[in-house]
């Protein structure tokens, strides 16, 4: 039968990570725990999309650098975005002459390359590994919904695609935070055909995920500090929350999701909220790391959500699937 | 300093493995060998998109009826293809229920999944995978260029996106084809522009690649009973060969590529030969791997090529980078 959760033998940790974000990012609550951004969005490139391989660029060499590892250290790059053929991240990395794994996973980016660079230095293929991705709105909204300047009106349920990059250094050796168990996502369909809904087609991949790795596993939300899912935003949480309640598990005392949290629902109304690769890479790097490195948090569930959807799929009709990776990171083992 | 090569250690089988093409490519040269070919190469579906699809379930169910294997079975899918957020695979692969990675190699797909469905079963982590990959002319075509009904007219460097996809599933117990070594390949650019010449984008990568494995492992071309790579069809095949020689390495006796084979080049005139991602998948499962499995193959190195451009970068005026990634394959240990 399948084995569904790796148990990491020897846990990977995650040794450094950096955060690059954009404007309204940095105006956000979580403002002042990035580690860089650009007032104008733009990083100096004249494209959007060369904007965000940029924010990549940069992202990278900054856990590389907070690491003290060089490019010739690193034995591979695991990456992916959500541009048409993951341009941002061919484009933006070029330049380091590190093996290069390209990886499409929609907004579950993140928790993907995490994942499978855990698998590849917890079992002595690699030492250290590069998990990378972004997202930006500029490039993410002309090639999915609208160019920004058609001033297409976004309805409530719409999320804000976040201008976000998010690197991480993951390595045989360490001293934590530890990647302890991971679990694949399987693909969900639930019919969800609305592009400005994110939220209600990934929640299903999130439940599917969540409900799989407690009846594995035999825990419950509250035997863990938090539980964070990647970009589900404010419609996502609440299903998430309200579906996994019927099913017998109460998360409210432990739950948080990236996509509602990156900005102010108040002061900067961004409808859903955040969405996006970068969405939950920014803040896993600038804030949920952190707090397990100082002992806030011991034990986390980072669930990365991705639509698997593409603006053909939407146009010939059919509905968006959703796939959500699992990891379990730990402060100590 | 960097692991260049992995050497499995619990060197992982292709347990089985199967293909699916259509019209043009069941009348070439490996016609009878494919599994499955549709001669309207729509294989039943509505759109273009969904018959590339419907290409890659048939081919993983027929590989996993192959292996008695089911879908409860097989712990992860590693799949991609080069449409638009990957929704060949997003969509055809949906209704397993196998947890699911999404991979974007471009046309290097086939290889990518290859190594990491290895890596992931050599060590421990997973007991099945499957690895399945995908191209279809006619999506293909109208996202990259211009949709066949244009009638554009393509030079003699331009390749024909092959309507292919090959499943393999890979597997911690078998008795072969061992997939023994493998290499991530670095993102290659050497300022080529022309998207109507792929062969010479991923030409270099194809070279760094090559080069570093006999440079690390100490071997030349005739060493091993055939190198093949992915889809550089007739002119990335003589720049390989070309560079090659220069740096001392003689390939000629040993060298073949599937984009230069799978089509007839006197009867079906396909210009510079075979592309995308499927091209290699199904050579690789229609033939060679058979080969090693007769003991007509014994020691092969596979290097999947791909190109990693987008319309976009094509657009904005960027040159096309390369990607190459090596597995080395034999018939015994």
């Amino acid at each position: 039968m399948r084995k569904d959760i790796i148990k990491f033998k020897n846990p990977p940790s995650i040794v450094s990570y950096a955060s690059v974000v954009g404007n309204k990012e940095h105006e956000g609550p979580f403002g002042d725990k990035y580690d860089l951004y650009d007032e104008s969005d733009s990083f100096g490139m004249p494209t959007w999309e060369q904007s965000e391989g940029e924010m990549q660029r940069q992202a990278l060499n900054l856990a590389m650098k907070k690491a003290k590892l060089k490019p010739e250290n690193i034995d591979a790059i695991f990456a992916g975005d959500l541009i048409n053929q993951c341009t941002s991240s061919s484009y933006g990395l070029l330049d380091f002459d590190i093996p290069y794994f390209g990886l499409y996973g929609a907004c579950s980016t993140c928790a993907e390359s995490l994942l499978l660079s855990a698998m590849a230095v917890s079992e002595g293929s690699f030492e250290n590994c590069a998990a990378v991705t972004s997202s930006h709105n500029c490039s993410a909204e002309r090639q999915f919904r609208f160019p920004l300047e058609y001033g297409s009106q976004r309805p409530p349920t719409a999320q804000w695609t976040a201008t976000a990059s998010g690197a991480f250094i993951v390595s045989s050796k360490g001293k934590g935070p530890y990647i302890v168990e991971a679990m694949g996502g399987m693909s969900t369909d639930m019919g969800i055909k609305d592009a400005n809904n994110m939220g209600a087609a990934m929640a299903p991949a999130a439940i599917s995920t969540l409900s799989r790795y407690f009846i594995k596993t035999n825990t419950k939300p509250t035997d863990y500090d938090k539980i964070i899912t990647g970009d589900l935003g404010f419609e996502g949480y609440g299903i998430v929350m309200d579906i996994m309640e019927k099913q017998g598990y109460d998360m409210r005392p432990v739950y948080t999701d990236c996509g509602l949290v990156i900005y102010d629902r108040e002061a900067q109304d961004m409808h859903s909220g955040g969405s996006g690769c970068g969405c939950s890479a920014a803040l896993m790097a600038a804030n949920f790391l952190d707090e397990i490195k100082k002992g806030i948090l011991k034990d986390i569930l980072f669930i990365g959500t991705g639509a698997l959807l593409s603006q053909m799929s939407v146009q010939q009709g059919l509905s968006i699937p959703g796939v959500a990776h699992l990891l379990r990171i730990k402060g100590e083992l």
